[in-house]
């Protein structure tokens, strides 16, 4: 992509009002502009970053053998008031009347629709286990929305939700999600711990967040500091086996939210390993068992040909919070410090004297070679100074920089520059290219 | 992806309010769901083949030059009274309060965003031209929705906005866009006819609707027939050249909705060239000139340093509408024939006797030799019976299907039966691999 013909507004300095580093940052990287309270608009950088997001979700979830489908936003008042949730939720539910004087709702989760969905068509123990999942913009008129995208009213979120037999199975699905989560976030770069949590407006008896720690988050949180540094298990599990050994390792060690916080049990966990910190919260996964089911008469036959309400979890995690969240993790006082799997572009181009036909051509022929590479590549063909680029390369956090400028070009040579260890090299363009493809120069 | 894991709730017969055949075929391939009139779930199938239009119309809005960003689905009312749209809109918009008795609204459409958005950042005609679009949920509440997707209420829309210096350089973005469109169709097996349209309350005086010709068209349209197999003009376009002659020759032809109908013009086109037929709208075009820039002060710098108010246009795609179109274009009485660019999966593979060991593993092993080579599986592996396993995988369409059963393996055979033709040959299980795969057999 060529910057003369993207479209990247960034900005010297961030609007006052934001508060945290990454709400400063997304705004001053061009990557959200605010449309109004807790709504923003997604321009092009910050786009891609979302979509990259989105689909590490999506193929995570796949691979735990989710399947995606997509509920509207706009729901029917009536299937919240079978689940008695309707008048339950609240102000921060956006509550809509349309032409026809119909009670509709913009969804801020969507447990009643999709059970909806599931009672409609499913009708056997045969089809179970079950877990459909989306993700789709929710909003939630919250009373003070802040932060960016980190407490945002329309937001983006993958929710997925489970359908099983009875509780035994249900708890399989549930460690499934809780597995596939930590791998979600490893994926992005977090190290993500998760903790027991209170169910909240969703219900239910078991629930784990998980938690960023990060000096701006906006909880307070409580752990045993191995959880922090413990990884997470990578793709190759057998996700229809046992996965309980798995979530065992990490519920075994203290850790919950302040809602959830035992002082004895927390004081049980020796003295250098107990860790209280600010978190953010980017997960968030419940089992309640027949909460929805019951009263929405969910039922499926079971082996024995008798009707029994299905058990259900949901897991919910915020992709577009995930943005704030990632860079709140990874900054440093010249920009975003992007994880190389969710950048919005693998490598800058700096073309530091354009016009120049060395130059040019040297740039072009790069370009042209890492995208036939299949890297996705941000060329800045502008006319704006060196220093100017530099500066815009780090601020939106490109994880490899190569420039090019007349002089060292005049012997061969291009200089690369990783951001995140800002380390320099000044090497052969083919080189450089090798390098960058991971493939041996020619 | 194997059936058995898989929500594919076909349905044996549609309901009675389904009028049309892509709604009833919809609903009975296990694609959407009706949640509230107009509103619709995407049940897994339904979400494949959208993913594949959306990316389809990406791909060649890039192609063309344009920049993807997303607006949010809420906008605030003040930028409608700002064009004086807000009241002039009428009931199809629908109106939302939020808890601090804010004015928003569930976006019909973004002209007054987008031409914010451009306010907000571009002061230069250095910058121009610039194209911004997005993809993104629009509701419009419509009296009567029906026709399932073709006339929903929340509908998914790719929506283009293109801002110039002049009008000269203004007509040449709205040639881009007219040039992709013809592209965008073609890719998905359509036949569309750019014809001269109304502008209704988008305004300006320069507008094309892009019209698929069905029996089930929800207007009278009026053209040439040569335009029907004109073709598209390819990606191997100039796109920053002149394509005023690609324009040309299809505007050269008459070709109107009715609301713009000429009689007299029509009756010039030779009388065995004259088409009247109805027609679905897939896409529609719009120049406006200063129509928003003015009211909302979209200025730039010219290059004699005075403030002028650009020029746009607007270009919008049906994305979740097209499914319907495509449906409407491509049946038969077994069910779906999609064209292959848009296929949920390339191939289905039919076991016909699960459980069975040479069945099994042959499956097994074409399945895998399929996803190696990058295609898209559905394997069938549920314990139906032969009969319904092909009725399904005919009326979701599949447009290869490999169907293995115990008999003819026997013999080392499988049968490789082709949906859009009903060919169906028997051959080994190499040799079938091969030829879906464009591989010579081993």
């Amino acid at each position: 992509m060529r910057l003369s013909r993207y479209f990247l507004p960034t900005l010297k300095e961030a609007p006052s009002d934001a508060q945290i580093v990454s709400h400063q940052l997304m705004l001053r990287a061009g990557m959200i502009k605010q449309e109004a309270a807790g709504i923003y608009a997604w321009l092009p950088l910050g786009l891609r970053v979302l979509k990259k997001v989105e689909q590490i979700v999506r193929e995570e979830m796949n691979r735990a053998g989710a399947v995606e489908l997509l509920m509207p936003t706009i729901q029917l008042a009536d299937l919240w008031r079978e689940s008695g949730r309707y008048e339950a939720y609240g102000d921060e539910m956006l509550r809509i009347v349309d032409r026809h004087k119909r009670d509709l709702l913009y969804g801020p989760t969507a447990e009643e629709v999709v059970t909806d969905i599931f009672r409609a068509y499913v009708k056997s123990y045969k089809d179970l286990p079950l877990n459909l999942y989306n993700i789709q913009w929710k909003f939630r008129d919250e009373r003070r929305p802040r932060f960016g995208v980190m407490r945002g009213r329309e937001f983006l979120m993958k929710d997925a939700y489970s359908f099983d037999l009875d509780e035994a199975s249900a708890r399989k699905a549930y460690n499934r999600m809780f597995v596939a989560y930590l791998n979600v976030f490893a994926r992005m770069g977090l190290k993500a711990v998760p903790m027991r949590a209170d169910t909240g407006p969703i219900g239910g008896d078991l629930s784990h967040e998980f938690i960023i720690l990060a000096d701006t988050g906006e909880s307070q949180v409580f752990c045993h500091k191995d959880l922090v540094e413990m990884g997470a298990p990578g793709p190759d599990v057998d996700w229809y086996g046992d996965l309980q050994p798995l979530v065992d390792q990490r519920t075994a060690l203290y850790a919950a939210t302040e809602e959830m916080h035992d002082e004895a049990a927390f004081a049980a966990v020796p003295a250098d390993k107990q860790l209280s910190a600010r978190g953010i919260e980017v997960g968030h996964i419940f089992y309640f068992g027949e909460k929805y089911s019951k009263p929405m008469k969910a039922n499926v036959a079971g082996p024995d040909g008798k009707d029994v309400a299905v058990h259900m979890g949901s897991y919910g995690v915020g992709v577009s919070r995930l943005l704030g969240a990632i860079i709140e993790a990874s900054h440093d006082e010249g920009g975003i410090i992007w994880p190389d799997a969710v950048a919005p572009f693998d490598v800058g181009v700096l073309n530091l004297r354009v016009g120049d036909e060395a130059c040019d051509a040297a740039c072009d022929k790069v370009v042209a070679a890492l995208e036939a590479a299949g890297l996705e590549v941000l060329y800045d063909d502008t006319d704006n100074r060196p220093g100017g680029k530099f500066a815009t390369a780090d601020l939106i956090g490109l994880p490899h920089q190569l420039i090019i400028g007349p002089k060292a070009l005049a012997e061969g040579n291009v200089e690369l520059k990783h951001r995140a260890t800002g380390e320099r090299s000044v090497t052969s363009l083919d080189a450089a290219i090798a390098q960058l493809t991971g493939k041996a120069a020619a």
